[in-house]
């Protein structure tokens, strides 16, 4: 469905903040309450809820609510999205490689054909 | 020097764009003039100059003029940053579930070791 798939506008930009990615790599070890995330920053609870609400819609992580505390956790799944993307990237480059490599050949096939010896 | 360490803030806010990921594959490609970039989008030139601007000073493109013609290439070193973050984020992933394993396997000892057989 279209709601789940990964949406790399709203991963990228989740992505561009220092203090987001400093949650994501807290969260890659473990869920953690919001509290708990809240700590190194030092900042004030409703910017971090606004920062993990960057990071929910996203989907780079879930939260759930049980009584008074909220739990945060990692979704590693939604970051392959970015992978796939670094993965498409690096074909194009090397395909061009590939292809610079080829017509590198046919100028030297080209010049020997055509060499002093010939 | 600090000018051209990859600043990860600036590449994915650079990447959080649909236009600036398709310029970048067109990039991918080979060195291309801005006018050729313009095109796919239809957009004016100053809009296509802007985002050219947040590709180079990301560090993702570089570009260089020629009489009238500007001429843009890709920097793909630059994304072996996002390559390197994605790495740390995996190393994290993993090293929690080795952890876990760990933990299982000391568990399912223990219920071995206090078994009905024991």
């Amino acid at each position: 469905m279209a709601k789940h798939d990964p949406d790399l506008n709203l991963i990228f930009q989740a992505l561009s903040d220092p203090t987001r990615r400093n949650m994501l790599a807290m969260l890659g070890q473990g869920a953690q309450p919001v509290t708990v995330l809240a700590k190194p920053s030092g900042m004030a609870l409703p910017t971090v809820m606004r920062h993990l609400s960057v990071l929910e819609d996203a989907g780079l992580i879930s939260s759930e609510k049980t009584g008074r505390v909220r739990m945060c956790r990692a979704k590693p799944e939604t970051l392959a999205a970015v992978d796939d993307w670094l993965a498409q990237q690096k074909a194009l480059w090397e395909g061009r490689l590939d292809r610079l490599e080829e017509y590198a050949m046919k100028l030297m096939e080209a010049e020997r054909g055509t060499g002093p010896e010939a």
